[in-house]
């Protein structure tokens, strides 16, 4: 157990007691010819998520952009949607899903600061949880590990066993020994719920969680939020930046979540 | 088992058969403030690429750019990149590690056609093999598996089981039964010959392999080449792009490679 907290859990506090909110945005601009639903009504991804970071700041804490929808974009223009995050006192993950070996590592977390993100996801398939924990403070990042997916292909981490741990639960156990920031842990209604609690005992006190899958995708955030409250980040992607109006949404969001909180 | 290969893996043997040449090589860009070692003698990534690619093309089949090394970049500079390698005859593949959500690799994959690239590289932690397979094929991409990777701390991959699998051979066993054009296999030195064999046995007659580990970080060739002969990519990397004469360097490592071949 480290005695002092890793910075970026200390920021999300003090976010949340400022903004009253655990909500997390997912602003994945997808192209209109990109795919057949859920898609932005223009060709401009930079000015649609600069719209979206305004419209939803009163109600939201942290946006979390994925690599995946960021590709073709410059530093430039992902350090000008980061300046706006900050300006709008909010936080910024890049959600990468990082999983590679640690000199590799090392540059993206190089790029990760230069593009002004204040954390990122990291996949411990490649078995660094610790190497890219140190390389991620070290450049004052803070680092949430994959460790509960959502998506129901997501059987390794359960069906996967080191000793008689299911996967899931040794990553969990490394991501505490090793002082990362955050656990990516799926909703209940894509997570089961035993698993959750199972999650919750091992993960100790300061551990943040960020829980995606839930608006679009089906997964309810009121169980995971009565256990981890407002060490919760809920990410809330499609149903918010593709509304007609992203800002009363949020706030929805932002109110139903605040009412499963105990803490 | 497919009738038909995929077309990733028949680019490649007719490559492999015009350049005469297993060589893979890794272009990751490393700026002068990056790091301490291995580094570029510029601060222009691009121009540094396009001289490399230039130089080792008559000793190469195949480029691999890693993701971490090229963010920043934008869509027509990359674009820049893989019309260059095309020209000079050659593959291109990008080192991506993708291991998101159903609709988060479709965007990825999206990007990587329109960044011209032939194929690029999966983590299958997130359990979907099948589904990432589907999408790449269907905008003519390959896609290759992490499968048994090359740094020390890859030990969830050998360790983790799944039933009386361990979970590398899982993954193989996916890799075939979904028709996925190569896996990434880390070279002896980095990997057990052992596990080498038991991957030979399970990942049948065409799946490609691309070896990294090999020159700076002390992987040898010599053994995965016997047994793969030109199924195999091996990628060199910062032995070759930061040599002070990369087309002899290029030269020597293919020349290598070549002994070994027995096919």
């Amino acid at each position: 157990m480290s005695a002092e907290l890793p910075s970026f859990i200390q920021k999300y506090k003090n976010i949340v007691e400022s903004k009253k909110s655990v909500l997390c945005v997912g602003l994945d601009p997808a192209l209109p010819n990109q795919r057949n639903n859920y898609v932005m009504p223009t060709l401009d991804r930079i000015s649609f998520m600069k719209e979206i970071i305004e419209e939803v700041s009163s109600f939201t804490s942290i946006i979390k952009m994925n690599r995946q929808y960021l590709i073709g974009l410059n530093l430039e223009q992902i350090q000008g949607l980061n300046d706006l995050i900050h300006k709008q006192g909010m936080l910024s993950i890049i959600d990468h899903k990082l999983g590679d070996i640690g000199s590799s590592n090392d540059s993206a977390i190089f790029w990760f600061r230069k593009e002004g993100f204040d954390a990122f996801t990291h996949s411990p398939f490649a078995g660094n949880i610790k190497e890219a924990t140190l390389a991620a403070h070290e450049r004052d990042l803070g680092i949430i590990v994959l460790t509960l997916m959502s998506n129901p292909e997501a059987i390794i981490q359960k069906t996967a066993h080191i000793g008689s741990s299911p996967l899931y639960l040794f990553i969990a156990q490394q991501c505490l020994a090793n002082n990362v920031d955050g656990c990516v842990v799926g909703a209940t209604g894509n997570v089961e719920f035993q698993n959750l609690s199972k999650l919750k005992a091992t993960l100790g006190h300061d551990i943040l969680v960020l829980v995606p899958g839930v608006g679009a995708q089906g997964g309810n955030a009121e169980e995971i939020l009565k256990m981890f409250g407002k060490r919760t980040m809920v990410n809330v992607g499609r149903s918010i930046i593709y509304s007609p109006n992203p800002k009363q949404e949020a706030e929805k969001f932002c109110k139903m979540f605040n009412k499963y909180i105990n803490d």
